[in-house]
């Protein structure tokens, strides 16, 4: 890992391919970022995305003026499940597209290797590479958004399943006749800490008059209480938001302790829109119970702080991802 | 991990330190064992048990007819915490025994190389050597006993921590307002399945005179009720014995659903004592549970088994670690 390829060397593509947006970035060597592009993604299905997505690299490459020889290998961060080995995205929930050929498609048309990986493990594993986990030998990445993802980067290299991404933190049990999650059970993490499931509580208070604030700014639709939102009424003064938002926080910091006393991480990072927008409501809470939480031999062993990359942290680690894949091969 | 040793190969010793006994076996390169040595641990400090650990070990080396040039290395499994940098066993708590050097002591004693392991991370991998884990690339040991040990081997190697070992399963929280824990907080999975658990439970069942089987067995004493004389309550009608048993395999395989949804191990080991005195119910329980309370993209891709090596498995471990440490060296 120490090994770092000179400004002449091979350049790195990172794609972040989410339900809403598209971005894409080319890195030199060093991961600098030398050009970007974020589109909206509205293909209406997998074909018309591939298009979409070979289109955005080729312009990217063109803006950074990289030609293929330059092109050491392309990384592409995605929400959705996938098959790793094969580099098949098998469903995008919010697209509606389905067995996506990312890596066939990609590697074909544009004549490198190509990496396809979690986002939530891409983010992480930028952190690791040059954010707030740089350095670390156990990394835990926790990422609440509309669910919660998590990763983990041991000694240099994301943990992973057998053909899928795992740590899959969010659906950690905490509470056994808990609330009911997306995944038909109970009690998740996800449900009780998720920026949806705050939301929900959020928009309730709103309606009880309880959250005036929030109630101007954005009304009581779950789907207009985004991160900023959210931020601002607790800015503001609606301190029963801040309650929900400091309960979510609490759970993730019980969840975080788990995951202490598991895999003994040297850092927690806590990233995602929610806790970009409230970085330091997060970090206290996560921390404060984490450390209560948490077994007594790992006090003091472990930080918790919030993501320094933005939504650059899943373009960013995945083209550092397949920079990692290339020198492994 | 593919490269075997021949007969006449460096041998390795594999040592169980327990609270109550100590396990000694010599193995040749392709892990068979060649001699073994059981003895209660009686020594009243450090100092003392370092004396006889050593006496010990020479006793199984002249057992085995290997002289030092003969042996490849030592591995020590222990429940104790430690400091795996230093090899130091920091506090063994039924002992009474600090701070007690046994990389140091027994490096310079027998002039070979020292490698010190948690116990359940040795048992684990011994499965995974040689036991029931065989090949997987990921393994998960749960081994409920007074405690609740868990370990995991993730691509060969053993997960821990900076310094010291992980996969503190048995207090992960699942019950927030749950029963007290030796750790002092509430809901750990070993405060509700631990032997030790289920054992108050039964006391208190066979003192209500709902368990009379139990209760002849070995009367209301938790330390009398072990792992033998709750299979023969169970296996004799005490209906409430077995309730309580198979609640406490049920947390277990609620704790195993969580470990699967972050790591997505293919095969989850139960071993210890209580489990090998009833494995067909643990892993009955655990992989039911563990079944329906994964993600359903994690269904069909674990398997819940009983350890096959009973208590060889951390000798065998120990000695497996020492082995491969060698071969990194």
């Amino acid at each position: 890992m120490s090994r770092t390829e000179g400004r002449n060397g091979r350049h790195w593509i990172g794609f972040d391919l989410g339900g809403t947006k598209m971005f894409c970035a080319a890195f030199d060597g060093a991961m600098r970022m030398r050009a970007a592009l974020r589109q909206a993604t509205s293909a209406e299905d997998g074909t018309a995305g591939l298009d979409q997505i070979e289109t955005m690299i080729r312009a990217v490459m063109r803006k950074a003026g990289l030609g293929r020889r330059e092109l050491g290998g392309i990384g592409i961060g995605t929400p959705g499940p996938l098959d790793l080995d094969r580099g098949v995205l098998l469903f995008a929930p919010n697209l509606g597209w389905r067995n996506v050929p990312l890596r066939r498609r990609l590697e074909t048309a544009l004549g490198c290797p190509v990496v396809v990986a979690n986002d939530v493990d891409a983010g992480t594993y930028g952190e690791y590479v040059s954010g707030a986990a740089r350095g670390a030998r156990t990394a835990v990445g926790i990422f609440p958004g509309t669910g919660i993802g998590g990763a983990c980067v041991y000694e240099g290299r994301l943990l992973r399943g057998r053909r899928r991404s795992c740590m899959e933190i969010g659906h950690m049990k905490l509470l056994p006749r808990g609330p009911l999650c997306g995944c038909g059970r109970r009690g998740c993490l996800e449900a009780m800490a998720s920026r949806l499931a705050i939301a929900a509580a959020a928009a309730a208070a709103a309606y009880r008059g309880e959250a005036p604030v929030l109630r101007k700014l954005v009304g009581t639709d779950v789907a207009r209480i985004r991160s900023r939102a959210l931020a601002e009424s607790v800015r503001r003064g609606d301190t029963v938001v801040e309650r929900i938002v400091r309960r979510a926080a609490r759970h993730i910091g019980l969840a975080a302790a788990n995951v202490v006393n598991l895999l003994a991480p040297d850092i927690i990072v806590l990233g995602g829109g929610l806790v970009e927008a409230m970085p330091k409501l997060f970090v206290e809470e996560v921390r404060d119970v984490a450390e209560r939480e948490a077994m007594d031999a790992f006090r003091g062993t472990f930080r918790v702080v919030a993501a320094k990359l933005g939504d650059q942290a899943t373009v960013l680690g995945a083209a550092a991802l397949a920079r990692a894949e290339a020198r492994l091969a």
